[in-house]
């Protein structure tokens, strides 16, 4: 039986201090592997979106909704974690991110806000609209990747 | 600025048909890499919640209900990831959670069950229910790692 709750969003409803913090991983390795991880679940159901949206696979609306959903709820998680100092070494992560912690913060909001609407698309449906948006929440991970990560 | 929106469970509302397939990882590895993902961001939030049940840490009740939240939502993520075939050997997962499928999934029911009384504990601010779920919580990860995870 393939069996599954849903998880939802609570849209753009700011419940303020809450999140991690620097101090919440215990080492440098912690939080470039949490980050990692984090980023490997999101880069999973997104690209399930992509398939769907290239035409490769089937459009099934429930599970887009439900991997955009995914995608959407795990892009507020990553972000503090990669603002941890001496973790730029031991990954793609430039040093450029510590050091405009503020720009990066601004870009990392921007991914959150666009796969925010890539479910808002997927829950309402519509394909176009869901192709439009999954390419406004891939190119922000771009444009993020461009400035902050190393090839 | 510390800044975090809300994720939220769906409590008990089934949406059904939604989730993962064995069809949706491209191969065994992939499988192997985004359960362990998983399992990495659900540990380290769920750590993050037994530090302040043992007295670690002050006990901040948002904190606690937006990590609960994440466990639970994130709990019901990986399961059919372990039901790859050919995903035994290069992991800790024992081939008997392939070859029992049934018994498997229903040990996974269980941690997800588990993780949503946690979610509402917490969400509800009361420390002994906290404390209580979350050993209900860790009881039936503990449960499953004895049965299908390799020391």
């Amino acid at each position: 039986m393939r069996k599954f709750f849903g998880l939802a969003i609570v849209g753009a409803i700011m419940v303020g201090m809450v999140g991690l913090t620097n101090a919440d991983f215990a080492r440098p390795a912690d939080a470039i592997a949490y980050r990692q991880a984090v980023m490997r679940v999101i880069g999973h159901h997104f690209g399930l979106i992509g398939a769907v949206v290239k035409g490769e696979k089937p459009f099934d609306p429930k599970d887009v909704a439900h991997h955009a959903d995914i995608v959407a709820a795990l892009s507020q998680l990553p972000w503090e974690a990669f603002l941890v100092p001496g973790t730029a070494e031991k990954s793609q992560m430039k040093e450029d991110a510590l050091r405009k912690k503020e720009d990066f913060r601004a870009a990392a909001g921007e991914t959150e806000q666009q796969a925010a609407k890539l479910a808002r698309a997927a829950a309402g449906g519509n394909l176009g609209e869901i192709r439009s948006h999954f390419g406004g929440t891939a190119g922000s991970c771009k444009a993020c990747h461009d400035v902050y990560r190393s090839r």
